[in-house]
């Protein structure tokens, strides 16, 4: 069996970390990366090595930045009667391009997965707590993904929240715009007529 | 808008550049790499910076390599009478793992295509006309994708090498092992029933 050339096969193992890289995805970035010119390697390079510390996550509500002061955290410019719950820092920009939320964030540090072992204790609920105590909250957005992890902890975390006599609300669940009933599955469709509106 | 920090901006637009990654895997690339440990990421660097010098593509037959001698061109332990001809040095590998061609290998550089303006001045043809002289060649295998321009590149190979008199073959079309013939298309299928076999 003819083997890749050790740098290849290192390459591809890194490349494999990556989310949704099987073997044969990480094998054709590695080849590519090799038809790559100089100066795209040494900026890629440089990039990651700046990487560290060029981004910082904000303490209060985890979000990246890279400069001091978090642009998801100034009480002026925001509502500080809203909170939304995340799981990753990267949904923040994706509810922040909606346009339509202008409160704050926190971002959790991942979701309960009975399955890969990852209980409450995980979740770091004293920065949470502290949060909540911190701003004069009305309402909190649990806005996580629509799945097995997300759902267990948008219900954890309702408990929690409902104990401190805070409106706990999570995204809708329904039809994406531009779909097909045809291609709807029987669980979003039941959502979407139980929720139905005039 | 919310825009991402600078430096994940650019991540993503270096990850597009390879290949199938569209903007939206760019940036779960972009915020998986801020998740590494900072092991993983001086490991990608290093291996970024060195696969420059650590590779060396075979003056013969543009294979690559790790080491001087190119490991696919020893004629004392390979088939010198039957080559190989490629569009890319990933491909050899995916060749010599059947374990069923122990002959030369040559790729070209890449393959005619009119759309982008690729014609045969740059196949870099005297290389190969070369490697052609040199070989006591009885059979030339052309084993490019069955695409568009690896079509294109078989039949203008096919007269140059015929006008040789070297037997041109081309790898058979037909079912994939393990394929059922409802998922078939019907070119592939008429491929495989005009070449049936008792």
């Amino acid at each position: 069996m003819a083997s890749y050339p050790e740098i290849l096969q290192k390459l591809i193992i890194l490349f494999r970390k990556l989310p949704g890289v099987g073997r044969k995805t990480a094998e054709r970035f590695a080849f590519q990366i090799i038809s790559w010119q100089k100066s795209d390697i040494t900026f890629f390079t440089d990039l990651l090595q700046n990487i560290g510390s060029a981004l910082t996550f904000c303490k209060t509500c985890g979000a990246i930045s890279d400069s001091t002061a978090c642009p998801f955290c100034d009480e002026r410019l925001r509502n500080s009667s809203l909170l939304c719950i995340l799981a990753s820092p990267k949904d923040i920009y994706t509810i922040e391009n909606t346009r339509i939320f202008n409160g704050m964030y926190h971002v959790m540090k991942g979701l309960l997965s009975p399955l890969d072992n990852r209980g409450p204790e995980e979740l770091n609920l004293p920065a949470l707590e502290k949060r909540i105590e911190t701003l004069p909250l009305k309402e909190v957005i649990l806005a996580f993904d629509s799945t097995l992890e997300g759902d267990a902890t948008a219900l954890f975390l309702k408990d929690l929240l409902e104990r401190k006599n805070i409106l706990v609300t999570r995204l809708a669940l329904g039809m994406p715009i531009g779909s097909s009933l045809d291609y709807l599955d029987e669980g979003t469709l039941s959502k979407a007529l139980a929720s139905r509106r005039p």
